[in-house]
């Protein structure tokens, strides 16, 4: 397992020349385990983030019709856990993450099949773009999932799926496995091979407790690091979306920008992001609203909820809709553009870099 | 204004043999203004919290014809800023205090009456137990008021009513008045004599902004030291004790104790107390609930919202039913029994006991 | 217990014309122990804090004779607790309180004397402005008294002192005992009527562990509310002071205002004032310095720890000298001015508004 | 830059049969950028930290004598930035990372050298082993560098070096740097060639304002996310590490376990961690001690400061030395032994882990 060094001095200022001393100095490093930093400080220290990550489009259209086929051809079962397929960015060196830190994948279940249960340290939610019949059973809570609804799942809670209606459904999962793997924190358990109720309500018990806007259960007083909401539903999604555009009109501060209606996914318990090192927002463009171009530090992936718009990543440009996912890699300008309107899902690893004081954001000054 | 100080020993320990030296020794103390720790240590170092205030109940059915004929005979405006009538606790000197800490007035406007606008650093609300009609607007944002809807309202912020009806209306205000009196950080600035609107939404500005549940607008991020969500309707705080007492039934962890549900009315930027210096809560008993007997430092009142219960608050007790108020005074114990449900607003100065870590509680363990 | 409840009107803006039937409605608030507030607004809401406290001074040169005298005529034991004298503001109705949230008196203890152990919620310190030969054992742990030293002394800690010196000693202890009677958060227990340790060691086991600047113990990493360290020496102090002046000489920012040095004292495990209620600190003014005019709610005590200075509180002014104490109440301004330099500490009950949003200052601005 | 998809499955539970449609699925996935979990899941998601780094020893008695050799061939100055040499993991693919998240360098200054101005967002920190002449200037504040201080150096502060002595010095620099390279984080920006002031004064400013025990600055009380102290000296640690050894064999509990005094280095504007990203700690064992063996999510580095000692990481177990550097990777068991006493400086990720909740630690518990 162990990996040799080299030195090279690639992507590098200008260097010492490279006299017969220097070379023999370098195989002593090399024999040592050592490298210099001046060889490697043009990669290791740029003037500002260069993502390996590629600015990318996957396209719905073309991603659905495989995971159906992946529900003809592969089983869900104890072990490979979910038949769960990740976007793999070009630039990760073939590895299954959409960014350095984030996880997105589509997962797909067939009727009346069940995901079995286990839990991570990872923290994960799933999002909802189409369709409905599966429920989401966490620590023993059944979790309804239906169209624009996003449901959040904490690290080291048990969980595991099951549809109960006869057609099948896909949905959007996201993970910081990327981030975890990297920082080798990462723990795994599994749970019963069903899940443990096959109750199907309308609303979990999450939401009985959690879910009544600015009202806590004198049952659960201490704050949480994740969210106790197992469930964030569409219509209260669409219904804030739509007053923050009514009061913009109105004349009130309610917007990012012109046209611009946004929300964060909070934990009620704190205010903060939902997930200990996800930030997740829906985003809604009124018609004919072009966003100012904005740089931030790490990461995002996003997902089409409805409409149609024009994105651009840094050099790339393109037409998105319902489905569709890209990737903005750290510090890559974002502009959206859209004529008809655009609903965008988001997720970021934000507060990974806010709680470690690295965030940035630079957004351009409009003339 | 100076007052003369003058040594006696009530509720003092054994004192030391009163001499001529020590007679001397005390008129020099007075002349110095001094007073000694062991005349007094009796009364101002007890044992455990013994309230100046009483524990005490006001009738609804005596208060609001009170309150009526002052809509006949006192005028709104200018200078006496609101027609609004305290709780005198009958320990607290003949002042208008509830509690040592806490303020409870009942405020009534006749209709088209104006109340004008001002604003201080006193933290307040409104709690709403009949009626509606009037709109209470904050920083210009007209805010409805119906039976069963708790209108926070954080210091410093401009405020006045408007009866938009031909009824007059009757609500409770409570504030941290005798605190901010004590504490002497009271500030109070006048603002116009109107309202500075006089529209009549449903939904005030500040419930369409923030009145989502979980939500969080992105153009709102800092957290704030009050709620900026005007009103907790109370549809939504039915809804929740509902629940609460729903999921009881099936077996899970959602009351604070058996049959009896209770919400805390929480500052979604933080999920804690909605103003800095006064804790509200919503608390519901089943029919046929008695609580376990509890004591707390620092002091309550509470309002019946609606049943009848039978509330004993050390030695007194008091059979209560809709409109009614009752103060429990710091670490006086307290029951509530009833037949057939009832339904409490509470509120209470716990926030600052908990912020300055004096906050203590003592629940009768039940055999 | 119970006082009656009168409506009068002092103080109060214009009031409605006392006819008869206004009177009968008093007459019936009164029975129903119900107050208006427009009779009383112009008390309970002023424009800004109007101290009922007085700015006073209390000369070290006056107090320290009778502490003596109560030395020699008072003994110390169960029951008094401790050989304590207090200051009495002159506007506080002949109450032991220097501001209407803090204590403040001096102790003194003869040689060979002890002053029982107990615990009590109220926050306490000592400052030594003479003297030495006390040792304060704090949960078993003693702890040295020396002029300059600042000694801390959270809530519900065990607590007793004695001198092992042949020499009696005085020291001023301050607490917030005002603020605890007013809350009605006090609780107090009696422990063992001597000192758990006669041992008299240079430094506290507090110190030892906790009194490296920056560095904290592995085997104790939680913050706690109240500062763990039992001592902050005046050669500490001293020193921090004497580098902020020649910083501020060298054309650095260190000092609150130029020639005006000043620390705060804090709890190392969170960076904040050393007791959850009580704000401490030492400020050194520079021979011919004048302070500008500062206002802040709340109330202060200083004690003149050495030089000779001029005090301007409200209308006050007085020349102050070694040992000799002042109250600044709430929202007073304060002046200080020196020719040959003057050393101060400070304390107030700053962190009881700063917790609750309340704190407010202004400070003149110098032409 | 982008890097093909090949779906493999090593380290893979039960894998479906790869029958002509699943091959011809799998193309499909890699030609659309995907990639199943049901392939990877045995790597991403193990039931424990599975550390891509190794443990690994570096020898002091190698490393100097390069350093030096590099002080004679390589040049200090714009673009290299540093002559710094880096350790460089066996198991981490041949980049100078010590663990997945930490650099670890020797860095290397001749008499009268400079290291040029710059800034980077990177949070580092200077440990001194041995030697001293160098002072380190951080935003225009020299600060002296000798044996067994502690520096540190939080993101986007101005620092460069220079040696005032005639003598070269060594030192061991740590920094976020993988981290920050993996999070896409960084930013960099040059300053002036040479440091801003050559004064070589005992104590910096920042040690003038900051390093007075539990006092702090009036004109400085805003929280810093790291540490304004930007040394902490030796003997400070030496004596804080005495104490607990001492106040240990008294019978109070001052060490992590039995023989075993530690300090956290900290942030006097908040307690925790002096910067935010990374933990440093001072451990000293007694004479004939032997830590119990534990493990942690996330990585760390020790350097011995002084003694020998037998060290055990993981299968791996090593006698050290003065200087040696040695990796611990996430969950590796750690155990230290020693006869003659074993001081070790050690820093690690952990704050990176415990504000993002995924901190765990597991000790062995001794029979």
């Amino acid at each position: 397992m162990a990996t040799p060094v080299t030195i090279t001095a690639t992507d590098a200022p200008d260097q010492p020349t490279r006299t017969p001393e220097l070379e023999a100095l370098y195989r002593g490093f090399e024999a040592e385990l050592l490298i210099p930093l001046w060889t490697e400080i043009g990669d290791l220290m740029p003037p500002r983030p260069r993502s390996k990550a590629l600015p990318h489009l996957w396209r719905w259209r073309n991603l659905l019709p495989m995971a159906e086929q992946a529900g003809a051809l592969v089983p869900v079962g104890r072990g490979g856990e979910r038949r769960a397929i990740a976007l793999a960015n070009p630039g990760l060196g073939g590895r299954p993450f959409a960014t350095p830190t984030l996880w997105t994948a589509i997962q797909y279940l067939n009727p009346r099949e069940d995901a079995p249960v286990h839990r991570h340290t990872q923290n994960a939610f799933r999002f909802v773009v189409e369709g409905e019949g599966v429920w989401t059973v966490v620590n023993g809570d059944p979790v309804a999932m239906r169209r624009g609804d996003f449901l959040p799942q904490a690290g080291w809670h048990w969980h595991g799926h099951h549809n109960i209606s006869d057609r099948p459904m896909a949905w959007i999962d996201g993970l910081d496995i990327p981030f975890q793997y990297f920082a080798e924190s990462t723990f795994f358990e599994f749970g019963p091979d069903e899940v443990e109720s096959r109750e199907a309500p309308e609303h979990s018990r999450s939401e009985r407790l959690w879910g009544h806007p600015g009202l806590r259960p004198l049952s659960h007083l201490e704050p949480t690091p994740a969210t106790p909401l197992l469930a964030y539903r569409w219509e209260h999604t669409d219904r804030a979306l739509t007053d923050q555009l009514a009061l913009e009109a109105d004349g009130y501060r309610a917007t990012v920008e012109p046209g611009h209606a946004a929300v964060r996914y909070t934990n009620p318990t704190t205010g903060g992001d939902v997930l200990p090192t996800l930030r997740t927002e829906f985003h809604r463009l009124a018609p004919d609203t072009a966003t100012a171009t904005a740089r931030e530090a790490g990461s995002s992936v996003y997902q089409v909820f409805d409409g149609v718009g024009e994105v651009t990543v840094g050099t790339q440009t393109w037409t998105v809709e319902r489905g569709d996912l890209f990737v903005v890699p750290s510090w890559e300008p974002l502009t959206v553009a859209t004529d008809g309107g655009l609903d965008l899902f988001r997720f970021s690893d934000s507060p990974v870099l806010e709680r470690l004081h690295l965030h940035r954001t630079e957004k351009e000054t409009r003339p």
